[in-house]
């Protein structure tokens, strides 16, 4: 049973009203092992629905699934120099293979003769598992492409825990591709940052910003990170998915070469590209409201719920005979409805709930609608209420539940417009900064004034955005020149 | 691309063919942690079709996906006495949360200061964090029943893996239910065995035993351990599937007690069934022959391939006119079907190629064909050829495909038929044994019976059957009485 205690507003605390809002909507909770959340079983509806979408978008661009082993052996880390430096440090370790009666009665205890010859990493990542694989797979250009996704868990230390956003384990899935030439592995790593946009904006409903990371939020051992930036309610920043050109540099690491059809040896090139449960953070931070979850449609678990409002069984009855119909047609339509006929709670009750919960579109149904053949519609998006004629609810329901899929997205879009402001000098941007969303620059291009204005402000650059002025400037903080604006924020 | 060096015949080395097959269908492959398999992706596309059959089915009984932490305290492991004893002695064990440059400058250590409070183990399965979750999930009778099942990964330390059959990581699914009574309980647990019997015949033409195991073969922790057991065409058993009623036990363990609609507290009672990528180990092991795999055509990644048989582009293209449409029709019917057209291969390699995969129809067309209005015709399972009209070749590949999917399940249930032999005596019984079968044998139901069996002649009870023969007897070993003929099979 949902729990009824309001939410914190927004307003009051938006990161109270999150976690609060997590828990409450019966998406995720804290486990009983530091940082690792249990996913609840309405929360990974909306999962289940993330993965089948991209899936299918995955598999249109010639992706096949695979699984590759959860540990990897801690050697592997040290092979690409600069992959290590990001990646290696905090992360679970396995080291004994046995557990044993504890001798002084105990319960049980490590074995200390089960001791590992070699260390094992639960994976933050499989590049390293992955290209000592490929090595087996690509002899000659004949086996390129190679297009693998897993859906999969990793695992990454993480000291400061948040449901869905950061998590020790988490789930994603990570694409990693081998092409024969520079060019084609670029072009996929871009292909694969339009997929991840198309779903976001389609089926999230989030508008992202499609753009490069600057070096300094470049993944280990990349040449280019691409990725998609969406800006979150309290107008902070949330990278969304990401995708990268690896260049050759795990194929030299793990020695990966092919010959060519000119028969010359040559490494091969790469890409990688992941999205993870933090979608699920990004999905409640962009849509949700004071009084619960708003879902697209898209990844609605539940589009339409239909409450008979009754107070005897009879009555319950004659409104069945008109919902029962109508529940089993919108099902025939690939709608997912449930109608909720229980006695155990008051209608204001479930209506509470299912707001919470974020159903798209509520019905209810009693007595007078059964006599003026009408019934009661209220949207979740819009929290309005109408009562229209039942002969025509089908359509009205179909048209709307596309309504309110482009309603969020263009009210989600709408506030980032708003909350992007362009900023040009360094006095300017201090002031700005401190106000929500995202603050659109000239930059150096230098790491080092990117760690300065980090350093003093917290922003980040979020990315060089592909779309937009391309003018060149000078840059806020030093004056240098800037080949375009770029964006900064606050992250999460 | 495939590699066609011979496989091993399977009366040579039963067990190298199975090896050599696994590899060279492209199903999967050590990797470089031992114990630990890569699924390939032609592996992974049977496994992804077993999910998605599997989880219908669930969904269909009213199950929901939730996900559970890979890790388990140390100390759960403990809880539940029987359970620690079957399960806490091999497995991976996480003891530090950090690497750091090694001092002497060789790659990556584990941190000496990263010690972790408490060890963590990696799940070998996940009973125990799921109940010390549910204990927060339900306080009264309206909380129940709970009915969640988890897609993951689990690691046990085996010390000699093969792969499907016995890998230190491998892919399941665990269900875990909570129920108000005792006979809701075992009614679920009952109904979850037949939907995996049902799924194992109907879906992997694999024909199963259904029975309840041996208190010896128990699952560590449940009242009844009820399995499905299957003949592979060795004779050896191989258990492809097991639903366990947990009695109160981990409720107790985990103190998850509710309040009754009559105002009482009781314990929760408790069901958890699973199968695993063993799966892929029975239906290789099941079907196929010495030319490669033999897939049941609900489960094969490709129910149809199509090889135009031309000579120059003139002869493709006139061929392709023809066969282009027919794909066409076939995938529209939800039919699963690959045209190979490439010219970097012969008619011959490509069929060898195909007939190892183990693709359930093979359709050849050439210049002759083409005049004749006619198509060669290759069925995988009995490797027989006809030249067949082209005028009703869609309705002749839907039946043939059903009439394949029928025909190798009834082969393997003539061969377990076959196979099954009533054994009277502990003489003939020693003899028995030394050949491939099932022995349908009467025992004393004792555990001490078992034992000496087993000691004796590494034969194990695999189940007591639930159908057939229910004539009380004499048990083969002690002569004392016996309620019923029980299974006994040397197993995987």
């Amino acid at each position: 049973m949902a729990n009824f205690q309001k939410l914190t507003p927004r307003a009051t605390d938006y990161s109270k009203w999150y976690n609060e809002l997590v828990v409450k909507a019966d998406l995720a909770e804290q486990s009983a092992v530091r940082g690792c959340m249990v996913i609840k079983p309405y929360g990974y509806a909306i999962w289940e629905t993330i993965q089948a979408e991209l899936d299918r978008r995955f598999k249109e661009k010639g992706v096949k699934n695979a699984y590759f082993p959860l540990l990897i052996p801690k050697s592997f880390l040290s092979r690409e120099a600069e992959h290590v430096e990001g990646f290696a440090k905090e992360c679970a370790v396995v080291t004994h293979h046995r557990l044993m009666n504890d001798p002084e009665g105990k319960g049980v205890v490590v074995d200390p003769n089960a001791r590992l010859e070699e260390e094992l990493i639960i994976r933050p990542t499989s590049e390293t598992i992955i290209w000592s694989t490929y090595k087996n797979w690509i002899s000659s250009y004949r086996d390129l492409p190679i297009l693998c996704n897993q859906w999969c868990n990793v695992m990454r230390w993480e000291m400061r825990t948040r449901l869905f956003l950061r998590t020790a384990e988490f789930l994603w899935q990570e694409g990693h591709t081998a092409h024969a030439t520079k060019e084609e592995a670029e072009n996929y790593a871009a292909t694969m940052l339009d997929v991840y946009a198309d779903f976001a904006e389609k089926v999230m409903a989030i508008p992202v910003v499609k753009g490069v990371k600057s070096p300094n939020e470049r993944f280990a051992g990349a040449l280019n990170t691409y990725s998609i930036e969406a800006m979150m309610q309290d107008g902070k920043a949330l990278q969304a998915g990401t995708s990268h050109f690896l260049g050759q540099n795990f194929a030299k690491s793990f020695d990966v070469q092919f010959l060519t059809n000119e028969n010359k040896y040559e490494y091969v090139w790469a890409t990688s590209w992941g999205v993870s449960t933090r979608l699920m953070g990004a999905l409640i931070m962009t849509h949700s409201d004071d009084n619960g979850l708003v879902l697209p449609p898209n990844l609605a678990p539940i589009q339409v719920v239909i409450v008979p409002i009754f107070k005897k069984q009879d009555q319950l009855d004659a409104l069945m005979e008109k919902l029962n119909p109508l529940a089993d047609e919108l099902k025939k339509l690939g709608i997912r409805v449930q109608v909720d006929a229980s006695d155990k709670a008051t209608p204001g009750f479930k209506f509470a709930e299912y707001e919470l919960k974020g159903v798209p579109l509520r019905l209810a149904m009693g007595g007078r609608d059964l006599e003026n053949g009408t019934i009661e519609l209220a949207r979740r998006d819009t929290m309005t209420k109408e009562t229209v004629s039942f002969d025509n609810i089908v359509e009205t329901i179909q048209n709307l539940l596309k309504e309110i899929q482009d309603n969020i997205y263009q009210k989600a879009l709408d506030f980032r417009i708003a909350n992007t402001r362009e900023v040009n000098t360094w006095e300017e941007f201090k002031e700005e900064i401190k106000k929500p969303g995202f603050l659109l620059c000239h930059w150096d291009g230098t790491a080092e004034t990117e760690e300065k204005i980090k350093a003093e402000t917290k922003a980040t650059i979020r990315c060089i955005p592909f779309e937009g002025d391309k003018t060149p400037g000078k840059c806020i903080y030093t004056g240098k020149p800037s080949a375009q604006r770029v964006i900064f924020a606050i992250a999460y």
